[in-house]
């Protein structure tokens, strides 16, 4: 078993020591520079079996915020509290992997409903459908099951990122959203935004964000506890769009070439979950055009190809 | 076995009389009802399973265009051809599940290139990867794989069909792709189409579909002879473009709801491939407002969720 | 004098009579019907001559709000509050006749900022140059304007129209212009939009819309006292916008038919300027769909045919 | 009058020389410098008066290809040939002043057809109205109202500019156009193009140019014979567009900031017609990123505020 994790740990190293050149080339976003005290070039990688065997490697970076990649858990709240049903009638199920569409960053169909619920628009029209009296009692609610995800119930959002990060587009989507009905009419603006900016704001290591993937990876059912965090039903609409929409525009490609569901965020993290085998974290904060890392993309890839990962090729 | 194979016969059966009604709401596009000789509300729906077991059920209608559903096997062919790598050059990999694309029916990228292999000026760069000194050598790779995958030498294309379909959009596509270079500039008008218009036009019963499905599902290999007809990973692409593009913009929905990659034409034909278990054929002609069978879809998610086929839920 | 005036009148009552059936088949937005209180069918038309001479013909519909033709005044409030370099730093220059571009009805250029003034994006960045250090303030000044170029300093807005109109997609366009700088971040959405929702709903009869057209038509000279109410530079930007943008995504088939500067507002309105000549005012609420009005179009190419008003043929 | 004759020339190039350095940033097609053998920073420029006078200033390089330019007078054509209702069948009236519409640079409205005569599917859409039974008889329709305009009967277009041309993006045009009806079905590719491509290809020099714009500055009447070239109601229509739709995505903007009716070619010609006054004729090979001269916009807007030539300032 050692000797295993070994051979893995020596593998990852050698393939991010390969990556580390590539990477560099890339651009950290100012903001996620600053906030999450981000190196170029760093480049770190965690898996996590279902067995709960762990091998990470790499630059050990610490804390980083997750960003985009909190709309999956969102996303899971949402379904468990209204159904998928409800949800949909919010917004849509369809992917883009085009930058037309990034027309004013607005990501809208042209009868104004969002596209689906990893653009930003669909995201916000998401966390209007999460149950709670209160930012509060909401944000917690995705808190909650972050934590319990994670396996650590001391994560938390940090409000210098919150601040940090641009809000007026974000205003601009909630209304446009109320104006379709995609929001509800009832819901007030400081009744939806915080809880979106909080929940991209939070904070964890790459081992904790391998441990989310891996509860994906195995169903929903927590890895130590076989507590059932997720229904199933509402994971297979998780991985679904992991694969449809995971990765920004570039989606497309990467379900060809890698084919393992998967989010990415623009702090550089891509959080990925291989069915019935394991979580993955990685962190590589440098971006590509599409605003995906670099470095996550190709050491994905790398091991897609040489373990046979892809969904497509089952 | 046989009380296996009649007990999904009922099943199918059953849930056949059930769309029936819900399906004659549907349209078909007059040139398909013509030269097809298609009838309102007939539904039919065929299973061939790895081991060779023949399930069918519903309406016989005889044999009819593949349409779209060729896109996939000519797809086949250009990346035995050339290569992934060589291939992409000419086409992208995104999806687009927006009928916003459709501006002018053209489905191109902001930078003009076709979005991916299953548009229709996608599906034209694609023919002109195909090799082959003449119409007739290209066209007849294509169909002479189209045989093998469906297990008859005998199909063919229908010269009436090629009549009745509109030509001019298609011409405007073949030339905006060369204009950009998707389109070799050594490439004449009459070198390429004819070939994507007769491959539209191939005909063919329900049970040829859902051996050509069971060849897919089977990696590639014939389920009958042993012989690999396509690469493994040449399937494992075709694979993720009917996950992410083979229903046209309704294939976001269709993957969240079904799960099963699929390819659908406007003769109201799909053919879905379930990896490693069988090869599925329906034919329902009257189609939604995403140009797909209404029985089809409905008949897909009946019996994905019954029987737990979605990919993303293995 | 009276002997021409006599024969105008008539025409005009004439040309009215056989527009009316037409008009009828038109819509009026259920919020302006209800707050106007405006008829289908009604048709009113009023025309003042540079020296005061004043006609008026068909029903008479007491005062309606101006809706978007409060527009071309904010803009010369701005164009003169902070000159043509300033202003056109948030705002382009470009018209649209494309109904393609109503994407979201956001009217957005690519890169994301207002087309033109005349949009609802861009005439929300113009009350953003209104100077003022309050919402009293900014709209005291449009206000002001209004009241002088209309000759009647009892005109006010309807407050029950600023209730009944939809407000978020405003909100949407502030923010959106906020976060791409052409709303300067310093500004509050409580510090514009109050300003937008006023002017639109400023109420006026038809005969103090035609004096309006009139001292623009006299190069911003006041027609009775002789004042220099707007520059003339100021009012050769309004008039280019009033041809090339000033009918919504009809302005450019109005140019070649008509050919007058003018102004539509959803309530039916429009403000038209012969320069040199006259001013009109057109009432008819009964809307195309490009919502202008139905008469209104029908007078106003009769009488340029007839008169020979077009300024393209000059 | 020959003073004044030298006071304008010695104002001309004493504003050339000011604007050849700006000029010298901007950038020459490589196909047109090749073919009309430009040479970067050169400018010159040519006034008509409606009584013959004539000045010319700056560099003189000899004759080029009119281009675009050319749309005007096939517009005329045929216009001339089938009325305005017939024409605007097959294309719209409506501007576009914005680069996002050159997706694919097809610049088609939603619905498909054209937008408006000016840009290149417009153009060709109208080139399919013009009579005649061949491309000869066509074409030559087209050049005989180019001499007579032009006043020199040996004015013809070059075949070396039109192999030098791209082709393929005006075929996908052509069949685009077709396919949507735009063009009659009756219509082969080959009868329409060749027209397209030689008239875009007629060479001329600046006085000839200017010519051109003085006849339509004098309503259409030959400012020497008194001819009737083209009906004053043609010229009206003509004269719209060049305001509407005349210098690409910058139209708009030149309305407002110069106000002449102009139309430019890639080869850095513009054509500007003063209604009353005189014609203008500039060359400045150098194009900004609209595709217009540089030295060209900046001269007319030179002496447009010298001289109050603004249509939108009388």
């Amino acid at each position: 078993m050692n000797q295993i994790k070994e051979d893995i740990k020596d593998y990852l190293e050698k393939i991010i020591k390969e990556e580390k050149q590539a990477a560099r080339d890339g651009k950290i976003p100012e903001y996620i520079e600053k906030v999450d005290n981000e190196d170029h070039g760093a480049v770190s990688m965690a898996m996590m079996g279902l067995d709960g065997r762990y091998v990470q490697a790499g630059d050990d970076e610490g804390t980083f915020s997750i960003q985009s990649i909190s709309k999956i858990i969102s996303l899971a709240v949402a379904l468990m509290d209204q159904g998928e049903e409800e949800v949909f009638k919010h917004v849509g199920k369809e992917p883009t992997g085009d930058p037309y569409h990034s027309l004013s960053k607005m990501e809208l169909q042209e009868d104004g409903g969002p596209l689906n619920p990893m653009v930003n628009a669909g995201a916000i029209a998401v966390v209007g459908q999460v149950k709670g009296s209160s930012v509060d009692e909401k944000f917690g609610r995705i808190l909650d099951l972050t934590r319990k995800l994670a396996g650590n119930d001391k994560i938390d959002y940090n409000p210098e990122i919150v601040k940090a990060e641009g809000h007026d587009l974000n205003r601009a989507l909630f209304y446009y959203n109320r104006y379709g009905g995609y929001i509800n009419e009832k819901h007030d603006l400081e009744d939806v935004l915080p809880v979106y900016w909080r929940m991209t704001s939070i904070e964890m290591n790459i081992k904790e964000l391998s441990r989310i993937a891996a509860v994906i990876a195995n169903y929903g059912v927590d890895i130590e506890t076989g507590e059932e965090l997720i229904p199933r039903d509402v994971v297979r609409v998780l991985k679904t769009f992991m694969v449809t929409c995971g990765m920004y525009d570039q989606s497309g490609a990467f379900a060809v070439d890698v084919g393992i569901p998967a989010k990415s965020g623009i702090s550089g993290g891509i959080m990925a979950a291989i069915p019935g085998r394991m979580g993955i974290g990685v962190l590589g904060p440098d971006l590509n055009e599409h605003r995906n890392s670099i470095a996550g993309i190709r050491l994905l890839r790398n091991i897609s190809e040489r373990w046979n990962l892809s969904l497509f090729n089952q």
